[in-house]
């Protein structure tokens, strides 16, 4: 007898060479003469989904087009889930650091190495796929399915929120579903259960209306990059904590489980600081590396620029300087309300003898998933089926702002279960995609459906 | 009966025309292009310093040539003087901020425009017409002279000092007169009684190996510009005096007398601050602006370099961060030993976590004049007669390395008196010379020569 399992694994060298045509769409949607490319990966997800037994409709935006499948054929009495991807991918410069073309997918070691791969073509297809495979081989799914896949999450997802909330009647769901995060270590499927906000800001100061002599001036005029480094130094305190008064007032700390979870993982400190190619590891008093990274809210400089950068000696007292600030956040720190607390804290130790502006350039909110559920339950079973082994709980340092928003527009739980691997390249160039992760991914996918109504039922 | 003064003033238009000719050659000597420029100018002082009466003869150096011009006739028993100067030029950009072409000397509101109209080369050419004026008028000169002009001023004189330590025996002189800086005020005619030194420096701190994600990795890893923030707050305490240890040990303190002829110049702050175009003034707590600026060091940021520094928001941690610091200096700060301060203290407050790199990128000794003396009296009375006021003394926040060159090379004093004015774009467009200041200029270097003599029978 067929099931979606033995139809997929029938079907795996097939998958494989649709998702190749997927990936050979060069459908970078920060680059505008790439348009008519994002717009054919939009077309051809369509098409694909119709293939796999869903309808399905393009959606102009403001920016480019949102794909919609449905497959509603449960009716109205079951649950109904929806799968959120996004078709668009990351510009693939600097071109000479990739060893196969970006745009032309390359099996080398068991990987598929193309830009989109991992993020998220590979891992939005293997949902498809999965699809596919219950309503070939069952003619019906036990829930109803959306598939919502946008092209503008690499640039922000500007118009999705608005999308969502446009159409939030017809999106109503029971759940939503996303893969597009990595799995902690090779064989150890993971369930995420954090991700942090941001609040990211732009500082700059000025001195005097155009660069000096710094010898004609310098002593009697305030330097505005030295007034800068201050104001930065003012932000945290010797132990590595933020010393913007009030920082940590909403911060929610995690329960001991959760801190044990994490102290469980196999992770090495070492190959972490390898990585990084950095000196030696440091953050916050207190806590371990992946604490500081997934729990604990951060404030990096990510970038600086005053006076004088060229080589050799210009004696300049520099007429501004300027320094890009963002905040990593946790549940429940407010972006806004961070991006306050901050810019009042560099008003207040800043000197007078300059002037400050502090423009808040993007907010996002954290992110913590709510560790039960019969979509958390049946993610957890699908995922040990699948990988013969049950999933770890990771968090993560980065930002997936449409992930709050499904929550709070929809208010439905969002089980974020991902198939990519640490290494593997996702903004970078040779982003890869395990082919082992890309098969069980569907594998997981399919069993997710079996496991839902198994719950359900 | 004609004296050098009547010859002068009976030849100022001619004068004028060959300073036009000068200013017509663009000899920028940092500027490859312009090579064959530099030269001319060179051949053409070489040419003009004959025709004055001296000989001259041009000397190749591993740069731009030196011109120097000797006249001897008075004698191995009379005391000879130097007259320093140098006839290359800044460039010139940004060109579209010129109200005319650069090298096209235009008068205007009795300003002569054009780049290196007051740097150096009206300066420099005022000597070569009042020691013309005394050949012409008397067929001698009261005391040996020397000119020395050279063409690499403007791209630090890196040959000068090796020249002068090479011809040291045929340079030695009983003086050195250097017209290459500014008066205090219009028809305030003013003595440079110092000038200050310079440690220049670059501090690299490097994190790691590439820019990271600053979701992925942010509060794990040590910012490097967060770490550079923190060191550049550590070179100042809050009264902004310097809190590298060991900073002020070499300070020499100005007698009292000092400091009330600079509370008793005609200075405002409030026009400083408008010039400066600072929202307020600012510095070291218990000085006076020009206190801060002539005779107190200074530990300034000239350029800082990190991360992202585009529009927009991009959360990289970087991987490393950049600042170029520069200290004034003082009598009897050295800049090795300045330099070796600051470095040390940047190693002592560095965290562990971060690779840094302190280099020297360039040095000059502070210089103080002697305030007495025969050639001090002599500029000073030589000022009073040409301007009907007796000269103020000033001292001046910026560095001229060959100063100190040459009081130490030559174990002579140094005359400093400058014809220039507040606000002359010395560096800048639309720099200019006044008129006014020119002819008076080439008076008072011909009443040195008078003045010397008096001094001297």
């Amino acid at each position: 007898m067929t099931t979606p399992l033995t139809w997929l694994q029938r079907n795996a060298g097939q998958a494989r060479e649709e998702l190749f045509d997927f990936l050979r769409i060069p459908s970078i949607s920060a680059r505008s003469e790439h348009k008519t490319d994002v717009t054919r990966a939009s077309e051809w997800l369509a098409t694909r989904l119709r293939a796999a037994g869903l309808t399905a409709g393009i959606f102009e935006t403001k920016g480019h087009p949102v794909v919609l499948g449905e497959w509603r054929g449960a009716g109205p009495s079951k649950p109904t889930y929806l799968v959120y991807g996004h078709y668009d991918v990351q510009p693939v410069e600097p071109l000479e650091l990739w060893s196969s073309p970006p745009f032309e997918p390359t099996v080398r070691d068991g990987r598929i190495y193309a830009r989109g791969s991992v993020d998220d073509k590979g891992q939005l297809y293997l949902h498809v796929k999965a699809l596919q495979a219950h309503l070939e081989t069952h003619g019906h799914l036990p829930v109803n399915v959306i598939v919502l896949a946008e092209g503008e999450e690499e640039i922000g997802s500007e118009n999705l929120s608005g999308f969502v909330a446009e159409h939030a009647s017809r999106l109503a769901c029971d759940g939503v579903i996303i893969s597009d995060s990595a799995m902690f270590a090779p064989g150890l499927p993971s369930i995420l259960f954090s991700l942090r906000g941001l609040a990211y800001l732009q500082v700059d100061v000025e001195g005097p209306k155009s660069d000096l002599h710094s010898g004609s001036y310098g002593g009697a005029v305030v330097n505005p990059a030295t007034a800068l480094a201050r104001i930065i130094a003012s932000l945290h305190d010797d132990a590595r904590r933020v010393a913007v008064p009030g920082f940590y007032d909403q911060v929610v700390a995690w329960d001991d489980s959760v801190r044990e979870q994490i102290r469980a993982l196999p992770f090495s400190e070492e190959e972490f600081r390898a990585e990084a190619g950095s000196p030696a590891l440091g953050g916050e008093a207190g806590y371990s590396t992946l604490e500081r990274n997934w729990t604990r809210p951060t404030l990096e400089v990510n970038g600086l620029l005053s006076g004088y950068t060229g080589e050799g000696a210009k004696t300049v007292l520099p007429s501004r300087a300027m320094a890009k600030i963002s905040c990593r956040l946790v549940p429940d720190q407010s972006p806004d309300e961070i991006a306050a607390l901050v810019t009042e804290h560099v008003r207040r130790v800043a000197p007078p003898e300059v002037t400050v502006t502090v423009r808040s350039l993007h907010n996002g909110r954290p992110w913590r998933a709510t560790l039960e559920g019969p979509l958390f339950e049946a993610g957890k079973r699908a995922l040990e089926r699948a990988f013969g082994k049950a999933p770890v709980l990771t968090g993560e340092g980065g930002s997936i702002p449409v992930v709050g928003d499904f929550q709070r527009i929809l208010g439905a739980p969002v089980l974020l279960m991902g198939f990519g691997l640490p290494g593997e390249n996702a903004h970078a160039p040779d982003e890869w995609m395990s082919v082992e992760n890309f098969e069980k991914g569907m594998a997981a996918a399919a069993m997710l459906w079996e496991e839902l109504v198994t719950r359900d039922s």
